[in-house]
């Protein structure tokens, strides 16, 4: 529930297209609701601009149907993070209005209510190699359904460095960059090192030996010697948007 | 040397204010210049937007004088970071231009060079315990010298919620807020969940035990569960401000 | 074999009721008995109030049959902790006394003999996401075979604070507060400046990246900048329980 | 400010005592109060019935004077921790009715404001060797200071085991137990084998080799076998003594 | 090939009963010899007194097979350590002169070559709790192999700590103890106060939480404040084994 | 595309043998092409002397069918490194000239292209135990691939130290040395003590408790007191290969 | 109080040497005594056969004296370990019959109680390097105070595998040895890999970069693939002596 | 004592110019010599190519200086690392033909015995920034006493990558590049990215948090997705430079 939408309800009631007994309805919903254990933060979208967004990791399909029908029936778009395959088809044969995609691992929903007009400019999203792809997916999802332009450079690691020196244009005209890597990390700062947009690194988990988990990359990122550069939890794909959207929004 | 410093030295060779050999001395500096060991980057604002600042933990009070000597005579701010008090007051003694901040640990000059008018808003730091200033100071003092206007909130940690939860408003129409905390680092994650705001997580190394040296609260705010949020590295009060200014730029 | 039982007996033994033999077999095993490896250490709840409790996770659902089938026949609640579901329906075909909580992963038997007018008063526990639900189970179930009362709060993390915050009044009323958290592990130290209550933190494994395994979310609460709160292993929702019942213990 | 002195106030202002604008003067201060970057929290003692305790490690002692003399005018015991030798000396020469303690490291004052009858039954401290007293002195002041009966065991490790096992009845008939130790840590989880009470682990940094800095002791304590025992972090005496004071307040 | 062959391979030959031939052909295999990818070091037993035993968990049951089957023709025990069930089927359906041992992950083979008359005394086993088992058996049936009489005490862990002080006789008379305790991993520090033998601990994987892994119960070991201990890798039954039949050997 | 198949290029075009626009057609794909989300670094051989090689780990059986099919039509040798086996399976029956080795879990083609004449000498390769041989044979399969002799000297860890002083005379003629270990990983401080050549390092996953993962072989040879000896990942043959490939070319 | 001189002073009250008096109070301080917070284990020399022996890292030199001065009047050795230079030159000026051993950093007195004819054989003590000497030291004085006589070997470390190879007849001979390593600590593997007697293993702190503190050395030595070696803490040449001690003891 | 003297020295007794006894005298310290608990290794330079350097950490000056008179006597260059400035000017004191080099922290002597004629090629040091210096100076010193030229580019780091960029001519030429980064460590990628020399990655414990220590720089080069490139311990410059001898050496 953002706030055009709380400005339009009232709006109808001043006008009479609303009673008090319906405008108090969907305002008794307002600080969220309870379902058995999980307490949905619908005044989440009103403090901070980004909607609850449902993370799957740990949820049953049977909560996960639960939950997503609920918020369907919100003026929101809908979206879920981490869920496996397995899952989310157990959830799209009982929901029609759910799309999977496979590689972000997200299921989504209520597209119509994706906003406009509410950017100030374009997200580049950047990765190292073929195997971040899944953590840009998710990136990039998410920023799609919270109303962003997002352009992308991929496979542009530094092991060949003219890849990504080749775009430094679109990093310079980007109003923030997310750059996704693992192994060591570096991209994130040769990326900073020549563009002025705020950089948001995500480290990822692609490695192995002393790489696998992503502390390598995490810990490249948070030592970078480019200012201008911030990080996100390893494989966080849906957090680094998050961050670009409140930087990005108008 | 930025890019309206630039512009205006161009224009000035258009009206014949400068002549060929004048501007091509300038420019030649351009790409930056070497001192023995070090390699100046003068290019570095022009790219980034973000100007060469001097990084002091490592380097002897004689190199901090040469380099900064030099500096002076650019169209630009000077900056160094991690300048001890024993350092600071040799450099202090031989220059008379430089200004030591003691508990940002930081040496300033060409104070006449901050820009004005490049911000988008106001950024908000804020520090969970009385502890934390030093890391704010340091980010306060740079975000001052890059131009941007910055309200504090000190001490506001969440074992007593409503410090921060009286400043709320004032969080909600920050263009970034900058949170600063050690021991567990609990407060970007409340921060993050009241406003739209992008916030920098700077964890600091105030705690002892297994919060010593800072990785609790950087662990902290890495898995914060509010989103909107990304983090910079251990005691970085400088790499936050870098990060606020490239979001806060116009 | 708790005090009251031994008193118990002794009257028992002093009215005639019982003679010498009966008395002496029933003590004979009161410093507990040996089943191959296995040592019960009946002599437990004497000393300290706690009953014996089968660590379920390696043991052979052989095992475990022969171990609870024992104990059935004990003046005693019977718990058992993290049996899996597998294991748990083995048992549970042969054992027709014990039932399982796949939520908790516990099974329970002799539910008469849970005692009775022992606590001082109530036990919150609260939980900051869904995911943690597991664990809050484990606590729950377990302070409920030890004869207190229980209140709850699920899904009350710090990204949305007026969830928790709304519950002051509740938090304020316990004996004990049992709060349960993965990922950054910031709601103990939230709840414990609210409350004068001792807090028990339980961190738990719910995370990915730099979250994985529970280490953020421990070291979060290690690291509290609110006194009151001691902290337990990560996920050991049976071990917070028990600091609870002996906090709570008349 | 506790509940009691509250009372008390208004009392006198219906008793006509006090005049509104007296009491109001007084209940002003209530939420706290700033020094420049210092926020006091005087509310605490009222939400969570601990007092507010000044953390002086990162302190300076101009710093330390300021608040202290501030905190000696309110009707609470004053206490400081973490403070060393150097810096209480510069403080006692500035500051009559501060007394500092060496081995606890602690500065106390306002002794008679020391509450009565407020527990219910004493808390014991034991701790492994002798290089842990300065830990144990820190959590035995702050439990007189907060009202609370002490009685000490000391020296009693593992490596001898009849020196903790011959104070048997003295763990069982306390209301909390708190157990000291470095090197292994393993004291606790005898403690907690033979006692009822609720037993609060504090791993010290006594060690050498792995076990420098204390981590070995917190991961024995947080692993152990025996039910009933939680842990503070690595040194905190205070943090313990708060834990004691929680379970032990009427 | 022990000295003892050794010795009556040369008798042999001065009484005649062997030739040249056929002793150079019994010595040529003396330094080892080599299998594929695989050398057998034939001399260790001579040099270290430790026959060559076969680390199985990396290996095929192909060759397993192999390297068995040579094995078995040569006048010494055969022992495979860490070998799964699976594979131990395969190579026991193709050997049937060999042995699988599901607790202890072992094959034998070879019994009528264990030696006799080399110990000095007892080797006493114990652990702290029941799942610490199979390092247990895996150290027992090396040592029978060895020649070593041993004598166990199971499920002895310190939170009931009357199970171990009950057998302090028996952990006197040994010449060495073997400790083997997961979690907290304190057992061998009281063991190690109580007796004059040399105490090996042997750390165990049997942990939940911080304590999953071993680290915990190997730093407890390492720390202990017991002299006249040392500890061996986390779940190395077999190296307990070998270093109790270094130090019991006659 | 190495440097002697673009001179022989542009030869035949000098010739008269290719027209422009062929030789602008092969020119035009030397900075690498862009597969979705794979960017392919031809120019990679020109730069480093190293031909682009796939890492397998993290791609689908249809993304290295796609990758594998566009680079057999190159003038280059085509491996792919950490293919398992299932993967391999469907690559090998949908292409027809690429073989796979399951011990190297590597796919190979264009053996043809095989460099010959480039090497300076020998490259020695050793291992400490008989499980580190698919770490070894995946160097060996790159090497040869890249056109160096190779020599092999396994099993021959420090327990039995005479294996490997047995073939000093090996390791004193080789022009570059790796040497393969897990567990201690000892043996490359023994290797880099008794020859003059180049050793370097490659620790293995091999072991258990505290050497699981590798980290303790990592460690010995970082901290290995031979000079003359440098290091790769845990696992990295190939990366150890292409170092040995750098030094031993001509 | 060893287990002669018990025997001896019962012998003297049956020979009427002694009365009852008498012998009641020196058995009165057998099980140990109390100096304010220290508690001094006398009873240990009868349970374990190693003495008390004072642990002086955190004692202040005022505790050294009271202890030491008590100690000197008892029948045994008297030894203070980890004593520093300062420490130990106030304790020399206070107590005449007192010795400080500065490479050992021990204290000793009493020399005339050391023990004869209590040994089995001869303990060797290599280094790998000569920084690891004082760690030497420490456990060579201990051994001698314990009455066993000891041989040395002194930088032998592996780059020069010759210096050890050397030696081994002498290692041969040994009822134990005591291999002391830092850096890649790989010295205990090659000289468990040539004797047949138990060694144990002394990482050092010896070591920069991921050497520095000894984690390197330790893990070296925990996953030796020479079996018959187990370790101690890091520069624990003491507890290395007390583990030869109890294994050399007749 | 490396082959050219040998067999120098042997030439000169079939001339005559030396007699039996004399080359016997000179032969016979040839395997090293012992200096009580010091064995110096003189056979390493015929077995490794690297002369025996002294590694001064730990020593005193009274060792030092022992020392290193004897080896000027030596026929080779004398080399001492990781001195202090305070033992070395207590060494220069004594012994006129050592000089000591403060930025390099090193001792030599011998000058006239740097090998010459002895190089394949030259071998490039780069440093990603000036505090990295300390150790690209041993580095240097290193190689230019065991006969190697050197050419360096300092404070070439990523967050400016045209500095590197434009020295890609000089990297390919190079013969073996050795690359000094502390805090994320991407400068080593980066070049090993560009040329087909094999690239030495030294990572320094330039940083601070997380970067600190220099664990984040080894991680970022021992992941790194650039083949060709090896790693040695942290600020290991003389070890780096060794490596680069084995490679460069004819």
């Amino acid at each position: 529930m953002n706030e055009a939408y709380l400005k339009n309800l009232l709006t109808q009631l001043q006008l009479g297209k609303l009673d008090i007994a319906q405008t108090v309805d969907t305002l008794r919903r307002l600080p969220g609701e309870s379902f058995s254990e999980v307490q949905l933060d619908h005044h989440r979208m009103l403090r901070t601009g980004i909607p609850e967004v449902i993370f799957g990791e740990y949820k049953t399909s049977e909560q996960l149907v639960t939950i997503l029908e609920r918020m369907l029936t919100l003026p929101t778009v809908v979206l879920a993070t981490r869920v496996s395959e397995e899952k989310a088809t157990q959830v799209c044969e009982r929901i029609a209005d759910i799309n999977y995609h496979p590689v972000a691992r997200m299921l989504t929903g209520n597209r119509h209510h994706i906003p406009t007009d509410c950017s100030r400019g374009t997200v580049v999203i950047t990765t190292a190699g073929s195997s971040d792809l899944p953590v840009a997916e998710e990136a990039k999802l998410t920023l799609e359904y919270f109303g962003h332009p997002v352009e992308t450079i991929f496979d542009a690691g530094v092991a060949g460095i003219h890849r990504i020196l080749n775009r430094v244009p679109t990093l310079q005209k980007a109003t923030a960059v997310i750059v996704i890597a693992g192994m060591e990390g570096a991209l994130p700062s040769v990326v900073a090192g020549v563009t002025g947009a705020p950089v948001i690194g995500v480290p990822t988990s692609v490695g192995y030996g002393t790489g696998a988990g992503g502390y390598s990359a995490l810990l490249g990122m948070l030592n970078s010697c480019s200012p201008g550069l911030a990080v996100v939890n390893i494989d966080n794909g849906f957090g680094a948007a998050c961050m670009a959207d409140a930087i990005n929004r108008k």
